[in-house]
């Protein structure tokens, strides 16, 4: 019984997150509550209840297709506000420096597309970018990042860990956090429900390595030397919630 | 004869930054600059030119006195321009906003006596005020580092090979940097030439470590639980130069 009232609980929430416009934690939700359901159902004898059962799981399946419509008209680009070609060496870019002010008290939701999630200075970088969202976006409910899944050979449960460890934080701080794995993902984006999408060609990782290790542009990323790209920003078309 | 053309431009630069009101880097180049010329006197078989020589010597070593005096006259302590007491795990205070707004334009010279230069997380503190210094203080001329030398049991070279990098890298910005070891030291003390003194019980180091490590607070110390410090912010009654 534990498990369908677990479904039911998840499809409330899913439906009160969809009527406030956090489609991305109501999809994550729908996702999850069909998921549980489908369970239950699995081990249902009785024959009427199953067909119940059913008939509420297409109702949800529904409208989760109608929520990924959603999302995928947020995920349209629109108007470019924003364009910062940056060459190779070029200092005096941090995040809040090239995208700050796009994250606002707005920002309920935020999707993070970054493969490469696998060595210390990407995680140090991931960390950046959630203090930046902590900082200027005080009312930041959901966060949800698609990465490569990766098995260090000499430490498989590393990324593991250390993505339990920034979900943990983020929960702490009542900020939802939803981590998917995607094995074919290659572009780099980030999705505020505020209505801007960040296109980085690097994604968040454009930044040379101290030179030496204990030199100005250590901590402040003003002062490190970049890789070359480009940094795009755009405001979707169907605006924002 | 090197050593007494060498001895003598130190002497001249030392001159020059008296002059000029530089009078930490004056204090360092007429040590340096005597200290050249005694061995050169040492060296020197004619009588009537040792005797010259020293006569000269006693000239700048009278110098240095002076400077001597008004370094120490510049860090009496004058009025409180501020007070924070920090307490136990206390978050919202990183250098810049503690204390950045006294590292300005008009600060040409640093020193800062910090007895503890031995771990990593120490040199990153380092570091991060130099920042603040880089960004906030483009006039800057010199610095002074006043620490315990320390000897790594597994590393010994670590301390001299850390600081020689922060070293080299602020000469490549044009400043100045001497480094000088003195193994009594206990208080903290950072100097600004500008006429402010910043006193914090605990110097650079009264953050606590990120916990866990990939966290919110692992970069932006903003988000850092601190120690218990006091913060007291002086300026010198013998005003600014």
């Amino acid at each position: 019984m534990s498990s369908a009232l677990n479904a039911k609980e998840l499809l409330i929430r899913a439906v009160e997150c969809d009527q406030v416009g956090r489609i991305l934690e109501a999809q994550t939700l729908y996702t999850e509550g069909i998921g549980q359901l489908m369970q239950f159902v699995n081990g249902e004898p009785d024959e009427a209840k199953r067909k119940g059962f059913l008939t509420r799981i297409k109702e949800y399946m529904d409208r989760a297709d109608a929520i990924k419509a959603r999302i995928n008209g947020k995920l349209m680009l629109g108007e470019v506000v924003s364009h910062v070609s940056i060459d190779e060496n070029d200092t005096g870019f941090d995040y809040d420096q090239l995208f700050g002010k796009y994250m606002d008290d707005k920002t309920v939701e935020i999707m993070l597309e970054e493969p490469y999630m696998t060595q210390n200075y990407q995680y140090q970088n991931l960390i950046r970018f959630l203090e930046l969202a902590a900082t200027n976006c005080p009312n930041l409910k959901y966060f949800r990042l698609i990465t490569k899944e990766y098995k260090d050979a000499k430490n498989p449960d590393q990324q593991e860990t250390n993505l339990g460890q920034i979900k943990g934080d983020l929960e702490r701080r009542n900020v939802t956090v939803y981590i998917k794995y995607e094995d074919s993902l290659h572009d780099r984006k980030i999705y505020l429900s505020n209505g801007y999408i960040i296109k980085i060609g690097r994604g968040l990782h454009f930044y040379k390595p101290a030179n030496p290790m204990y030199s100005i542009g250590l901590v402040n990323y003003k002062f490190r030397k970049c890789l070359q790209t480009d940094v795009d920003i755009w405001r979707n078309s169907s605006a924002a919630s």
